[in-house]
């Protein structure tokens, strides 16, 4: 396959243009976020989505068996020998009717996609595997990232699948050490500095520009590419149809930009013929996309995105020391670097963004472990925002809806626990105690 | 397809036959141990096994995508309409050539299974979702288990997939709700009796008995049936060829028992011309099988097993009040209940046993997070018993090895911060401390 691939600036008053050879994270002309955009006429993209499925018939092949390279036409920035896999994507789509009659839904409206199946347990994969095989094709030798959570297992994993060394920088005060346990056991060289995370992000920047170190942040545009293909494999577990809705947590909005750069490329293709709508979900305490689009109005506009309303909100949250709060910590971002993106899929999607409390995030986590598989608290916003959204009838009961869960049950055990043995939660399932005593017992079986 | 097995006592001094139409866990003639036997001229089985490839094509049949049921020929006690199915067997077969270079093992050598991506994030999905067929099979409208770990997420899992009630018998005492989030978030009702684990299992087969609730313990034979599809996978994942060798923790011999039967079977029908040798691992500190097979001789001997020398060693552990204590939590056990089963694996398989330290279990952990995606510890015995088998030349380093890794690294990540945190073991990896200074930052970075 011929590569037709460029990097370029998303703001139409600059536009600047560079091949994908260079790593480069923000334009380097006036800093805005950067996309991939491919000349399809150099790809021989297939004539119809379910044409991929002939790749399921060749799993022996690495990059067939890939949940995201066995759709490498449509991410095409790089060549096959440098694409990097360790399988990922053997996530499932969970037809769930259960659920969907609880909520009020038709049989077969529903539908769970477990993107906690990935080797490190997240989405996180998807994206990294892209992001990597970039790091490859420009010749990297060593990686870096700051974060505490879903990144740096992904980095950390991916980093050591292709031979590169791999340092993640940490903030000193309140660690979950337990979200790091995946970046230490995958041999990532842990550096934890004295400061907070704006700390560690400010020289995680610095050290990889001085030492020509590979970063793996939110703003690496690859990393998207590869997340678009959790809406190819939405599509693959419907028989190759789209659904009415996705539905997608929002934080730094990775996902819900990479989704509708999805859809507006397979439509271009003509390989849809038509564009399901997005629902973003923030959590009401990091609610900064909800506030923007809901409260002030804020558009794509063609990329014309009237910045001095989030510069002025950004304004008001330095001046208030405002930091963001919700028990779905990979959603607790109130900067989210994709915001620009995300606005356009938004456009793309005849999107809408809303937000749900902590505890309709609880409780529809448990509703994902009652009837489903489970997930992390973040992924089950998107429940939360859908019992919302037919509540209020946005979203109608016979409407096909593909949530994504994005983290896997067991990334936050703790959580877990605590809803049920507290009793609180409306779908709380707490130990009944018994004497060790046959008819005591027999009482207690439901 | 015709159903063609039956339960037949292990026993053959007994051999009572019974059609699978029945619950039943033990011979209720002798008590011993029931196995699964098919007259494979009634099913059409394919002619070789990567005849089972074409089902790669029709994914989109759900009992095709299981990893499991795609080999439904293989295990064929009920039909399709009762085969209960949630996605599991998704699984990878990782060549891992960095970790065998540092093992000193030839590339190509080395592969690691890994069962932890299974939805519940164990290898007892296998087992359940034929064991849960059964259960419709026969009409159960509610199941139970007894269990602290693994198990009691499988069950619960399968249990609401088939819309079956589902009781958790834990005992008090030490318990680790950790362990147990999984199957109180999938809805178990989970009863703590005021005892230890073996008054939860004499309480649980009482009120199964009881009130007719279909029991979903370690004898049940369905569950091996489940679990010799690891097998099939491996030779899957090996472009349908067999290994040298197989790696299995040892814990209740339900795996090791379950390898056994699967390529004795498979040389029966001519799917395979030899038969892999198995390797299976004990914890040091739960070593009944090390002991009894390397210091007392005990062997399968055509069925005919000489009990004596198990019972003594019951009685001894019985009269010293001994519990068994290993890092390895999955395989803490010492009455292992396949023991027989496991012993004819041994003679299928020209199989040895080995036991490991904990510290050894410790170091191979981190060893396939460092080289792999991570397991929990107990899987981890497979890696640490390899190095002591490539060591004494028991393993050749050319010899193709597939390890079973059967639990996910996120099952228990207080290990793993341990041990990386505490510096001590053999490839610790923790954090190292830097001021917020950009010098000091770049001296850390390796
Ligand atoms: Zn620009
Ligand atoms: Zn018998």
């Amino acid at each position: 396959m011929n590569i037709s691939a460029i990097q370029k600036c998303i703001n139409p008053d600059c536009g600047s243009e560079f091949d994908c050879g260079q790593a480069m994270f923000k334009c380097p002309d006036c800093g805005d976020l950067l996309d991939i955009l491919y000349d399809w006429d150099k790809t021989t993209v297939p004539a119809k989505m379910s044409d991929f499925a002939n790749r399921w018939a060749t799993r022996n092949n690495p990059l067939d068996f890939s949940g995201v390279w066995r759709f490498r036409e449509l991410l095409n920035f790089c060549e096959d020998k440098h694409r990097v896999t360790v399988g990922e994507g053997q996530t499932l789509l969970q037809q769930n009717d259960e659920l969907a009659a609880f909520l009020g839904m038709d049989k077969g409206s529903l539908h769970l996609e477990y993107e906690g199946m990935n080797p490190s347990g997240s989405f996180k994969d998807n994206g990294m595997t892209a992001a990597f095989s970039h790091a490859v094709m420009v010749g990297a030798k060593s990686c870096a990232c700051a974060s505490t959570g879903n990144t740096s297992a992904a980095v950390a994993l991916y980093a050591h699948a292709c031979g590169m060394k791999c340092t993640v920088f940490i903030g000193s005060g309140r660690i979950a050490f337990g979200k790091l346990s995946q970046a230490m056991d995958y041999g990532a060289n842990t550096i934890q500095i004295q400061g907070d995370f704006d700390d560690c992000m400010k020289q995680v920047q610095e050290v990889c520009t001085r030492l020509n170190i590979y970063l793996l942040n939110s703003l690496n545009p690859f990393r998207l590419e590869g997340q678009k293909t959790i809406m190819y494999r939405i599509i693959e577990g419907l028989g190759w149809e789209v659904p009415d809705w996705i539905i997608v947590p929002g934080g730094n909005l990775g996902n819900s930009s990479a989704f509708g750069k999805a859809f507006f490329e397979l439509k271009e293709l003509g390989l849809i013929d038509r564009i399901p709508r997005l629902a973003i979900i923030n959590a009401a305490g990091a609610d900064t996309l909800s506030y923007l689009v809901n409260e002030r109005g804020l558009k794509w506009n063609g990329g014309n995105v009237n910045m001095k309303e989030v510069q002025a909100l950004y304004a008001d949250f330095t001046a208030r020391h405002f930091s963001p709060h919700t028990i779905a910590s990979a959603i607790e971002i109130s900067r989210p670097v994709n915001l620009k993106k995300c606005l356009r899929s938004i456009d793309i999607c005849d999107g809408i963004v809303r937000k749900v409390t902590d505890e309709q995030i609880c409780d529809a986590k448990a509703l994902v472990g009652r009837y489903g598989m489970g997930c992390e608290p973040a992924s089950a916003a998107t429940i939360a925002g859908l019992r919302d959204m037919l509540a209020d009838g946005t979203i109608g009961k016979s409407e096909r809806v593909a949530c994504v869960l994005t983290g896997h049950l067991l990334k936050d055990p703790d959580k877990t626990v605590s809803y049920h043995k507290n009793s609180e939660g409306e779908f709380s399932n707490p130990p009944v105690e018994s004497a060790n005593d046959i008819e005591e017992i027999i009482k207690h079986i439901v």
